[in-house]
């Protein structure tokens, strides 16, 4: 049976009533399945009333010690269990892990060369706990992932939800054939950012480095697609982006940009 | 083999050190066994920060909205993910649950009567989920539990760690011989509340009772040793009472109060 791993961002996570849209086409979708959530406003929101300034460079969070607490807690606390608890309401038996969860993602802290990134972590991909995603599924249970992976010393660390969703997608893609979805804001890949009927319906590599010489796909499209091709290389059978709430048709193939 | 359910406070979870150390001695708990975390300060410290005033009847802590994503973010992702990944690094194989995980632990929302305690869950004892702490236990998983349920609508609720201990110990004494401890601050029940060598070794329903009477059982004591006796009423193998400092020997039945 394939494996469905789903990445959903931040915008439908902060829009409760797309959410739960979205958690229903997800408890609809058949076979074995995985959701990866990522982080939304409401962990900056409640970090400004902490006193916790949100920090990026490059796109990515700088995450200092408050900020990995702050992370830590939303992430890993309210946004994943309201979602589990929710799916669980629609009847899908969800459970929510973190990477510490049976140590299911190891990471390293990553190496601070021009940029010290803090507790953030990069998956040790051959360290997987492929073992504990399989018997969970085949238990009946539907591993929800918030974005948080832990360094085997004791310290959680925040790793970006793209990067999960294809780190297991590529772990499991040794055991079973496996579709990775990325859920965003917009229908695919466009052609032009502005029109949202330009979907790309198909995208190579060789398409890809065109598209970004010309650019066309910029900014944080392109390591949404970097993480896409390099799960394709690691044997994932599909990876398709598109729109959250087109999840079942994107589920289907019908919607979307598959990256092949 | 038997099963260990371990519930630690409040007051080890805000003292690092202390918290390592026991950690360390659960970790060295040999068979079968089950982590029930408290609350501590640390929510209400974070809750001052962001406005939430802290609000109690009757030593309960009434559970408004905003209470309720506090309890939800400290307790299931702030303090159940660091003793995860602390566990994770003393080589014990943790998984963190809340009751909404698996549904392993359903709840009712409290019924209104004089108070209203707001997102209070009764845990529906004949629902706990034996079946999936069965699953993680046999497969060599050591599910560590936040004072949080659900109530199967969407909501999660807050939940007394005492009371998850008791009744995941109930729920779980119908498949094996269950020894449940409760670990606080004081060496067991006491003759004298300020003479820590009073411990009285055993305690039986009818001392509790004249114990009660008499008023050297007072305060938090009485809901906990009324949640201890429940549980040998339900058939609980052993239920102790005694210091966090002194974990190993209480599984071992050499320190604390036992309750017969």
């Amino acid at each position: 049976m394939e494996l469905n791993i789903i990445k959903v961002g931040g915008n439908i996570i902060d829009d409760e009533s797309k959410l739960h849209e979205f958690l229903k086409a997800f408890t609809a979708t058949e076979g074995y399945k995985i959701l990866v959530h990522g982080g939304g406003k409401v962990a900056s929101e409640i970090g400004l009333k902490l006193n916790i300034e949100p920090n990026y460079i490059n796109g990515r969070r700088i995450t200092d010690k408050p900020t990995l607490d702050l992370v830590t807690m939303v992430y890993g606390g309210l946004i994943n269990k309201n979602i589990v608890a929710a799916l669980q309401a629609l009847g899908c038996n969800a459970i929510g892990l973190t990477g510490a969860d049976g140590s299911v993602l190891p990471a390293s802290k990553r190496p601070v060369k021009d940029i010290d990134y803090g507790f953030a972590g990069d998956v040790r991909s051959n360290k997987v706990n492929t073992s504990l995603i399989k018997l969970l599924l085949y238990n009946g249970l539907i591993p929800v992932f918030a974005p948080l992976t832990h360094d085997g010393n004791g310290n959680m660390l925040n790793t970006n939800a793209d990067t999960i969703a294809q780190e297991i997608a590529k772990a499991m893609a040794t055991i079973m054939p496996v579709q990775l979805i990325y859920c965003f804001e917009k229908r695919g890949v466009l052609i032009n950012a502005a029109d949202d009927s330009s979907v790309i319906n198909q995208i190579t590599a060789q398409d890809f480095s065109e598209l970004k010489e010309k650019e066309i796909i910029t900014g944080g499209m392109i390591p949404k697609l970097e993480n896409a091709f390099g799960a394709i290389e690691s044997g994932v059978n599909k990876v398709i982006i598109g729109h959250a709430d087109e999840l079942s048709a994107l589920v289907a193939g019908n919607a979307g940009t598959w990256i092949v």
